[in-house]
């Protein structure tokens, strides 16, 4: 199994661009994970303090997991996916299975800041773009779309979203072989990319 | 005739890129193309004036030759390429004849500043290097390779190198489709470039 890593600002387009690279190649042979699903449980949190967890710090997530679950579909082996609810802002009883693929991008903010990570990606792709053009995005997804209040957001935003990405999702970019800027639709980089999975596919 | 161009600083890597993009395709299939083969004439200068030219300014350049070349070689023509005396600063009066190709990668570091230009690239690619990496490059070709003197070559990259990347290269940038990191030896995006260009053969 061939592991493609997308990593960048929240909102920067980076499950948007797996989605797209996915699109035309048999079901099932090209699939997407997201770091997303990896938030550490908290289920023996209190949800107030559930709710003063920093979400964008690596500490949030479940890295060792992750890596584990990788090395586990890079070895034929099927695993249970953890799901997480942002709304409890705890895992789900519930999994989701999934088998192992031929070529597998992973995408998530915080995937080149871990050492561990980073040496299971192939290939690792950084997204270059403008914060002021994902915080458009943020704000489109979770006021319009979500109905989360503007100032909550904001404030969310100003307190731990935009000092996580410079903190650890920007200096992480040290890493990438690629960077694609634009975000999601960039239409040269999804061609780049989707020729060379198809390679990859004919080589697996 | 599908036109990939590469462009950043002077010593990032470009014209290495092309190479080992092309290495393994069919000869004449995939071509280089320099943006160097474009300086202007400047027969009607004196010796001491040619030693003033900025040559890392945009108007230093034939861009304008260079574009109906580009448009000549996509309508199936064979142009005569400049062939330019870097010694002599002047343009030899010797030609090299070029024929089409399925593929072009044109490489330079003014590509991008020049609206026609960009019109005619069907990928636009820019070289991240830090600009120390870059002066180390040149100063291992200039000094140890060419044998120039040390003060000469530093004392030209803060005259016109340096203000020129800052000045015309740097903001070029924005137009471009895809960004690698590293330079010219970047595996990852040897191989994605090289997957495309395969690609863009099959459908040439």
């Amino acid at each position: 199994m061939v592991i493609i890593g997308i990593a960048g600002a929240s909102a920067s387009g980076k499950s948007l661009l797996a989605k797209h690279v996915i699109e035309g190649f048999n079901n099932g042979d090209v699939v997407m994970m997201s770091e997303d699903s990896y938030y550490k449980d908290q289920r023996n949190l209190s949800k107030e303090q559930r709710n003063l967890t920093n979400y964008d710090h690596p500490d949030a997530m479940d890295h060792e997991l992750m890596a584990n679950h990788l090395l586990a579909l890079s070895a034929g082996q099927t695993i249970e996916q953890p799901l997480y609810s942002f709304y409890e802002h705890l895992r789900e009883s519930k999994t989701i299975t999934m088998k192992p693929c031929k070529v597998l991008i992973v995408e998530g903010i915080l995937l080149f800041t871990q050492e561990r990570l980073r040496s299971l990606l192939d290939l690792r792709i950084f997204m270059d773009v403008p914060l002021d053009i994902c915080l458009i995005r943020r704000l489109e997804r979770d006021v319009n779309e979500r109905g989360r209040d503007l100032q909550s957001v904001l404030t969310q935003y100003q307190a731990t979203v935009r000092p996580g990405f410079f903190n650890h999702v920007s200096p992480s970019r040290e890493y990438a072989d690629l960077i694609v800027p634009e975000g999601g639709e960039n239409p040269a980089a999804i061609e780049l990319l989707k020729a060379r999975v198809a390679q990859m596919l004919t080589q697996a």
